[in-house]
């Protein structure tokens, strides 16, 4: 299996970077990795804002391919390379994995994504106390609908569906690692701990860590 | 082709479930609407909130499976019930469909949605007018990543993606009637309205219209 060239326009904090980097290497797929520095804004500047109209990471480059959000890159590199695969095999549990990907990267992180947080910052003068509680909020809003949902269900296993991680948990960890950056009291969420747990003690999850990223600041 | 009982709760202005209205329809599958009167809080209640603890509509009944999360449910449905499909076959036309519904379902919704603005109002006191404004910066700021994706690329054609509506239109239709609803100028963003134009054509779309729904208020 030759995978092509594979690069990826990363930022050591992005949560939605996490969440790729995680699954190429869940994958074991070798990639480079292409640091955009978000806090910088160089996402809104050439070349990169010409690869993304979004100006968002990440975006992944497959060839002359490129590639965008997410979610959508991660069934790109199932579809393409199922082994190991990042979905269970029936509809009915592809449905529940998606769904547990999407309460995280649909109803939790763009609320507490970077821009929106500059947009209140900078148009609104909200003060940093309250843009830290929204994000906070919005957490545990979510944190508690996963933690139900992962708590009740039989399909939950070490991972959050049955014994391999997929792209659920691919979205999970790098969601309780931003949960954890701005102090959200993980207590309640006790599925929710014992999955990102399971998930850390792998080498793929492991490596695709923030601060293992070639791009994170000494000492961050 | 026998579907089993399909039932959708929905509520006539919410685009997540106008979204999976359309897939439905695009289907040919018979369902039921069961509506949850959101401006009422039904969504916080029993028995829909047993059923889902987002507290979010929709959420689709197949016989005694609980379906939750728009996209997720739309891909439900596809492997389910193949055709007509709501997806192009290859790998890379796939990536980009769901890239496309992503920049909308993640990237501009979740933003404007009801529990988004009634934070606003009853935490932060948020004036009318500063919502509103938020409310069509988000989607203009969409809107114009949206249109340069799909003005610039071959595969855009009477629909986001070639000559059939795939889960990227049930996702733009949605967002162009609460981009009206909410007075987003529309003018900048041609090629959206042209495949919004082409898409509500459909009789699969016409039907799954909010002012065509069985909870429309009379003369909304």
């Amino acid at each position: 299996m030759n995978p092509g060239s594979i690069r990826l326009y990363s930022y050591w904090r992005s949560s939605a970077a996490y969440r790729v980097r995680i699954a190429l290497n869940l994958k074991g797929m070798p990639y480079e990795t292409l640091p955009v520095h978000l806090a910088r804004g160089e996402q809104h500047k050439a070349p990169f804002s010409d690869l993304n109209p979004q100006e968002l990471v990440p975006v992944l480059l497959h060839g002359s391919r490129i590639l965008r959000q997410s979610m959508a890159i991660m069934e790109y590199l199932d579809e393409t390379w199922p082994t190991p695969p990042l979905m269970p095999t029936t509809a009915r549990d592809r449905q529940r994995v998606r769904a547990l990907a999407q309460m995280i990267a649909c109803d939790i992180h763009p609320l507490n994504n970077l821009r929106v947080l500059q947009f209140f910052e900078n148009t609104w003068n909200v003060p940093q106390a309250e843009r830290d509680a929204w994000v906070r909020h919005w957490m545990q809003v979510g944190f508690e609908a996963l933690e139900d949902t992962l708590a009740d269900n039989p399909s939950t296993g070490t991972f959050c569906d049955g014994e391999m991680p997929t792209m659920a948990d691919c979205c999970l960890v790098p969601q309780v690692y931003n949960a954890v950056r701005f102090g959200v009291d993980l207590a309640p969420y006790r599925t929710i701990r014992r999955i990102n747990d399971a998930c850390l003690a792998l080498e793929a999850f492991e490596a695709a860590r923030p601060e293992n990223q070639p791009d994170a600041p000494v000492g961050n």
